[in-house]
């Protein structure tokens, strides 16, 4: 089979947070991973390049573009699209549906990973939800061109406090094996240095967790969401 | 009195499937039944037409506008407007609102039948029940005009599978005298004949639920959430 | 038809301040109206009692029975069945869900109202409702006896704090044609008279919500909620 | 490995109607399936055998214990222990707690199915669930003896009206190729034909769901929700 | 410390009913409180105004507006920023963000109070909401500017249905010393002199709420629920 | 004021690992903490003691009550009381709860700290929360004797897997100035060394969010949900 994954983001730096593990784990097995960014989070989520003084706007853009593609370089991402629509808060078009919509019907990705509906500090992961949904609509519908896609799953990835967001994971992720790559590649983003502690003990919190029911061997973890029932045909 | 009902559905098929009895159940009891279809579903919910060799969305839309006022007919509903504002995704903006408002502004129904508030699969419906609120609102401000209306209550029907739209049914409504109406009305649209058997399944479901709490002889039935608590002068 | 109801109360005082309007509704209705309290709430809902000094628990217990002996008559219900059980907490063996579901199949009440499903200040109440759950199952079942029921619908009144219990009521019922005698049945409870005032405005305050949606003249209301979808005919 | 499958139910039909797909599908891959019957549900869920006049409780459940018996083996179920605790309601001692988890020490299941959390029409089943979760405390913890299990997934089938039950599925179990075994086993309990065509139509509308999502072969699926996050080495 | 707060609705009566008592018990202490009203109220919260023949919709705004600013300078708000956006329903553009996210990086609360999240007869609740999460949003972010603010509280206050809104509150404060400020407030807004009883009810059952938790000599409170986990040094 | 704090635990571990922090906080400020623990943990919470061969269940529980009397000693604790009863599962008895009972009228605590409502992998979390709210009510009855005391606010601290607990915390409290020695005391409990790298990584990830929304030198939270609303006579 072609299987193909793409994960969608808000900003820059959620992909190597929440989803680095999983990115390179996939990669790594073969499978073509994909990230669409739709902003550089220039804005909200780039607080220790603003403390340059005199900074524009572009170099943190450049900054925070040059960061990615290293972080995607390292994770084995295979293409990467940045929408660049700005952020804090981040303004959706129906244009940026139907560009999403596109990337889905060219890549036909199985699952989409993204941010989980709510997030009350955070409306741009809400949107990024929301997008994710139109797009797929857009994407599954015969009548916007022949070329439609069978529906994909959706898989939420951990927000920063996941109570707060009410996220519920189903899934744990065994990322031992790809852990050097996820740390290297949350490495390659400095501007966000302040949250490397953080990330590294959410692995390592979800690894426990996930050891306690799978192999005594796991020791880092991510945790997700899946919106849709999956299918199966024996579970174990 | 003079009561009335108004349907409003995101796609033309919904009425049918998903609230073809009430409407029958209640033309048949004399109260005028009003429909509101804000698209032909012509993009994402006419898959078997679109298998027609370079046929065009007109087309699509002409035999879909055909089906549903054929099947509007067989269930004796009194008035249909299409809004044609096209589908996966819809685009709600301020004047799809006014131009309800007015319909109930018009219409002054007692209750107004919709989808129920969430569906990750189709946010289309979700568009529809946030269509639905914001229209009663601006239907019973008195500064917008002095035919304000008294606020209706408002009924959901049931969405395709109602675990994943959170859907919670407090009213199941016995359309046994009227399933032959129904069932002629779904077979009027054979643009999606993959939901016939389906549907009468799920009547036939929610028939055996509300046959143990109903009568017994109750064979098909359709399931409702109110949004709004109902006024009683009795229980019984 | 011969329907009845039948109210089933943690304490003494639960039927009066939360059921007292349906109860003298039904009443005036011609409809036999029954009442089971579980307990005289002699320990933890008779405080002004106990400011008396050296007042014995037997003394309080008899007059919480006289005083809801008096507000039941009131009220107008036909049948009064005190368990005594104590309170505060309760202690509910597998003997009090079956003398509950003898009354059932005595009574074969259509509608029984009870206390909500969850209230952490206060667990009596919450074990009356999983008491008036499990007496169900018992009264429907033909291998406990051929005087079987038919399941009757359970409706929960309104609690002290309804947010704290998750109370959401999907009825509201105008009690304003027998106000009066709710009040009275009210000032019959001068061992909680500290509630006078609370409950009325309770009332007014469902009164209110429920004058915006029914008749203009409603004044005074009460709250339900149901938990079993109700069967219907028609929704006008 | 060796991988097993525990199924604990309330009454002697619910692993047909709920779980006959999983039981017959993972039969037929060689994982071994056991069954524990917490009573024959021969008080509330036989009631067409209580219409044959004067028929004792005895014979009842040795009716509802031969057809158990005769699905099981159609089902190719390795073991069947029916615990006869009488049911509606049922009662839960800790010696039930411990008799069932020294069944878990014993068949050391990967996967525990029952019933979900919540019904309030009936909680015999919420019952079961809390038993099944108090057994696996007991099961691995090794102050209860050191032949202490690892912690098994839990599963929870469809009950009977999923809304009512707060039911979200997460999983969809394609049952195609043993639905013939599973239709058996279904007309192998005749005391509850009534249920025959409900738990078809179940079948049917579950295949619809999964075949959206899967193999457009699906046409019979069962639903399943996981109470624990599940381990993934991958996704696809 | 300087702290500040702010208040903002949606309608210019909605400050009074639901947090007058907060206002003016923190203006009392020193706090310096503002206030931005979206709307006038003029389209859906003034009908008693409409009852006046031939009256204008600019008259109507203007009686609101002297009554806003009366109601205001009674319960010691600083400053009032009136954005007549107009209502039932109200638009929330980009820019309407922008003028409150300046609003929030000129004033610096401490605390933001609004709507609860939800309110399906009225949406401009829910949009005002939103808009205030938004606007926090885009004043923390060091990329609009430097004199960017630590993320407010957000505090949400009562709706007129509480539980139609889910509304869970999980503070109440003790309004008893400025009652009489609040009450001459709601008297200073004639135009929704139907509501003077209703919000001096709610008053007087969170005072008893909150009597029994604090305070005896309490007897008016609001309700509040906080979004974000408050931070303490002790719970003391 | 003489405040005072009780902590409830269903095993010997659960003060140290989820409130170790907010009682040495109390302690240091001069509220006297006490503590009951239900059980010793003996049987699902000391499985690195069971790996001694041939240790005997008397061993154990020796052991664990040693550890908890040195970290009691460490964080400051003034009273520790072990009812003894059992664990995986536990079996709480009326007496158990009158025994709590009359810890809460000698102690007259202000604040209870327990387990929180709802842990599927643990029952015995959740039959400590019920036991905590049976003890409150039988408390605060006068018919239980005239020492009644006023209702004390209960507060849940932080479970193992927070999200499968339902666990919503909507306080943080900094523990950075008490770390030390919740440290040290964690260190006390050898039995469960397993979890020492587990409960400082909670407590970095819960500073690292109260850091955010408090003060810059926060580095070490614990998080707590209160079960009933908090008055308040100012929010700052």
């Amino acid at each position: 089979m072609n299987s193909s994954i793409l994960v969608v983001t808000a900003h820059v730096g959620d992909f190597v947070w929440r989803a680095g593990g999983a990115i390179a784990l996939h990669a790594s097995q073969g499978t073509p991973v994909h990230l669409v960014c739709l902003s550089y989070g220039e804005n909200g989520e780039s607080n220790l390049a603003w403390q340059t003084p005199d900074i524009s706007k572009n170099t943190v853009k450049q900054t925070r573009h040059a960061e990615a593609q290293e972080a995607a370089r390292l994770l084995g991402i295979k293409t990467v699209d940045f929408y660049d629509l700005g952020d804090y808060p981040m303004n959706i078009t129906p244009e940026v549906v139907s560009r999403l919509a596109d990337n889905y019907r060219t890549l036909r990705p199985d699952i989409v990973i993204t941010h989980p509906e709510r997030d009350p500090s955070n409306l741009d992961h809400s949107k990024t939800y929301e997008t994710v949904l139109l797009a797929r609509m857009q994407a599954i519908a015969p009548g916007h061109g022949s070329n439609h896609i069978k529906p994909p799953q959706v898989l939420c990835f951990e927000p920063h406090q996941s109570e707060l967001c009410d996220f519920k994971p189903n899934m744990l992720l065994d990322i031992t094996p790809v852990w050097e790559q996820k740390y290297a590649a949350m490495r390659a983003m400095p501007t966000q240095r302040n949250l490397w502690d953080y990330y590294e003990r959410v692995a390592l919190q979800r690894g426990a967790q996930a050891g306690r029911r799978g192999q005594a061997n796991t020791r880092y973890a991510e945790a997700y969401q899946s919106i849709f029932p999956s299918v199966h045909t024996t579970f174990l």
